[in-house]
């Protein structure tokens, strides 16, 4: 499998129906280390070659993993790991690696396993909507077949080692994808963002750098991995992100009640702009799609479907564009390149901006 | 005539025929005062009541101006004053008072004489286009046949005397409004405005408060009304606007060689944003409508011709909002209502959003 395979088919964590909305994915991470094995930071040029070539066999021996295929960090380009890491694949850390680095993947990318980024596994499974239950049942199969091969990093006291000490004990992050314009929009995420912090979850952007939240997409995860089984880490997030879910019904209830010309003004000049302009930066158009996407959530806007709208957002990632394209771009080719294919898809849509 | 017949035209600077684009029109003003009547912030309530109803009785029997009418300041509503503004037959500052001042304007809305606003008199022609030679013409016949009838206060030595220092000598005000958007575009707007203000031309806003420039549209007008004679005047300011002009081309054109993505980016989402925006306020209508004005000058957008923009622009100000839509309404409504109004508009012309 090359990496243009995959482009045929929209990410794992991109459903190809309708989610109810506001949990747009649910995700689980484990990290894992070889004993007696140097830490990927800490161990040389090819003993990392060595433990990829060996940890790699031992993961594509692995039941759960329905035909598993390797990349190798070392021989794919910038615009292949561009790819990966758009469809939420490999970090952007496993991405600077090279030789002696890889990703196993599911045929179906629900399930993969980095080698050798920060540690020498991290197991992970994806799926959209809210399933973080099953989500983690996929990722613990994973681990158990595994761990009838590897021998562990394994504290009796402190649980699994890691190479950060912030992931060291059920080596477990659990994380929901969510969309909240609604809260955004009644100036309230902020806020809601502060309390999550409080008690122990990390919230970030799903686009963009560092925090900035693109198109009121807030990826919520837990920090504690350490004292606590993973069950109730797993309870824990699920109990907060119902909590969440709620605040965020309300606000688009009172949005709609309240500041319905608002609202509509919003999903209208999103559907405008996204069906005229000549030039998108990718974070405009993730923030034009996101409004798109709150008025088929709430009802105000026909004619697309949330599959469709998910699809767009990620073939106009900057690497999926070039890919297709078949074509290195600058930012502002890009722009207009991203322009055209968004221009051309609201076209077939219907939308077609006169 | 009541204020509601001027909606059935449009402004008379706002040409019924495609101007050339660069220059939306001119305008020249005179201040005059007669002789022995103190000026208006001087005078008594009863004293400019008087000066009021027999400077209104010269006015009127001025051939020049055809069917004239006259608006009482004391008894129109505050709607038709805002009206008044927006065709640019007022001042705000005649718009704040009250009985003893008024407006008399030829039914064609070219040739409007103030009377009790800062001077006695300011007598005004208007014309679309670069025609800034024979409004001067209109005006200075107005004022000769007004001369016959009233003793103007004129000093040999100084000129015409007027109630600020600033008019005195010929008491004359030329101005042409330029649509900029090649130069607002390349970033070099600021450098001309500059540059005019050191060889004593001011430069305003067309739209918006104080010197805030909405849609690329400036207002350049002469400062020096004394120790030169009229014509001179306006020689110097059609020369420099000429140049103006040239530079306003060239950027237009530098635009379209070297930027020509970004231009044709900024007009479709106009185009877009126009045909589908819930709520617009004046100013972003303005802005809007500006590009989609510079889309026709630069030939990239067909379907709308500049007569049909100059009257979405001038119908969607506020009072004109108010008054076709026969209530008064709070920010947040003329918003929506003016929206309403240029998706219809836009609809009309065949630009339907989608």
């Amino acid at each position: 499998m090359i990496v243009d395979e995959l482009l045929k088919k929209p990410g794992a964590w991109l459903s190809r129906d309708d989610e109810p909305g506001i949990i747009l994915s649910s995700r689980v991470r484990l990290a894992r280390n070889v004993r007696g094995v140097p830490f990927p930071a800490q161990a040389r040029a090819d003993e990392r070659i060595r433990s990829c070539a060996t940890l790699r066999d031992a993961c594509n021996s692995v039941p759960s993993l329905v035909h598993p295929f390797f990349f190798d960090m070392g021989s794919l380009d910038p615009l292949d790991k561009a790819i990966l890491k758009e469809r939420r694949l490999i970090s952007r850390e496993l991405a600077e690696k090279g030789e002696g680095s890889g990703l196993i993947v599911a045929e179906n990318e629900n399930t993969a396993i980095m080698i050798n980024e920060e540690d020498h596994l991290r197991l992970q499974a994806i799926s959209p909507g809210a399933d973080i239950l099953s989500v983690w049942k996929r990722v613990d199969a994973v681990d158990t077949e595994l761990e009838s091969k590897i021998d562990y990093a394994f504290s009796p006291r402190l649980g699994y080692l890691t190479s950060c000490p912030s992931n060291v004990g059920t080596g477990l992050r659990a994380s929901v994808m969510l969309h909240l314009p609604g809260l955004h929009l009644q100036g309230e995420a902020e806020a809601v963002v502060r309390g999550l912090g409080k008690i122990g979850l990390a919230v970030r952007g799903l686009f963009g750098e560092g925090s900035q939240a693109f198109g009121s997409m807030f990826q919520v995860s837990n920090q504690v991995t350490l004292g606590q089984d993973e069950e109730s880490i797993i309870k824990h997030l699920v109990t907060v992100i119902e909590e969440v879910v709620g605040h965020e019904r309300n606000a688009r209830m009172r949005l709609l009640e309240n500041r319905r010309a608002i609202v509509m003004d919003k999903v209208a000049r999103a559907v405008g702009i996204l069906a005229k302009a000549r030039m998108l930066s990718s974070g405009e158009a993730v923030e034009l799609l996101s409004m798109l996407r709150m008025g088929v959530e709430f009802g105000v806007v026909t004619g697309v479907r949330l599959p469709e709208i998910n699809e767009i957002m990620l073939t106009t990632q900057p690497g999926h564009l070039q890919k297709t394209e078949k074509q290195t771009l600058g930012p502002m080719e890009r722009d207009e390149v991203r322009a055209e294919i968004v221009r051309r898809r609201m076209s077939d849509l219907g939308f077609t901006g006169d």
